[in-house]
């Protein structure tokens, strides 16, 4: 099953910047071959189901281990089964009604 | 790594109601044997993350096989490595301070 | 326009412990007169736009006040012109199929 | 107060495709003169915290008049005040990182 995901991984416990967590777990999804596109509050991942979930506990065994005490996570995900559909497209498919 | 989760399913393309869907996933979490308590916008789930996420791709697994074309579920989830804290405790803690 | 929301609030920078700015913004809530409900993972609300909004708005100039340096917040809100629905009503619908 | 944002509006009961809807509300945030950046899950907005907010009430209702009965809308949002960002910065302050 495949699904497009958006993660926005906030570790709490470290002040006020996270930005060098945030690059650890887009280093994360990267090295876990995943389609991956940055975004200002948040990354787009897609792929197999049980790759991005593995990653995404990846990011937060890993921000545990670089010494955050806490992590709040807000996920959204989307599978569909009538069609298939990748990132691109679905930003596409807005871009191009917008140009008409 | 226990994870409390706050998990809300979306079928979309199967009309305004969705209580029979949302009822189907309620019931995965409890086959799961998963602490959960419904509320008005998503349900709370705690337990250990594999089974935790293991509970929420069998949701979306099976509103596919009941006929759902397109899924779209927004999470939030926590884990912290400083304490252990439930569900009860993360409430508890709010009302105390909310009755002084 | 009548909107049910679930909002979770997380303040950044302040070190682990959050349940102070919790309560707090539980409070902006009920002194606007708003419909609520807390869970482990956020506060359903309930009434008209304007006011669970102005309400959240609140929520952040508070506790920058109370010296947060960093807020971020997930939020779902729902409005349907179909038919009225309370929160409580979501949920019963839920529960009355899950005991049939 | 400047917010940086995230939102994700769900037309729900109106069939699997909703990219004329998703253009409909980017069309809204572009007429406000919001600074706005689509991504696959979303769209990233910036501005004053009334103009956003206001931008993303009229979406919900441009999609209830284009007959629309139920939209579920999933939003992130971030306040600061120990200094200014932008959604550009924050990307690049990632980017930054992930290049050394």
């Amino acid at each position: 099953m495949k699904v497009i995901a958006d993660v926005c991984i906030i570790p709490i416990g470290i002040g006020v910047s996270v930005s060098r967590e945030v690059t650890a777990c887009e280093r994360v999804f990267w090295e876990a071959g995943l389609k991956t596109r940055l975004h200002a509050y948040g990354t787009n991942v897609e792929g197999e189901w049980d790759e991005v979930f593995a990653a995404v506990k990846r990011c937060h065994e890993l921000l545990h281990e670089m010494g955050v005490p806490r992590i709040s996570t807000s996920m959204r995900f989307g599978t569909r089964v009538d069609r298939d559909q990748t990132m691109e497209e679905k930003i596409r498919s807005v871009e191009q009604k917008l140009q008409s």
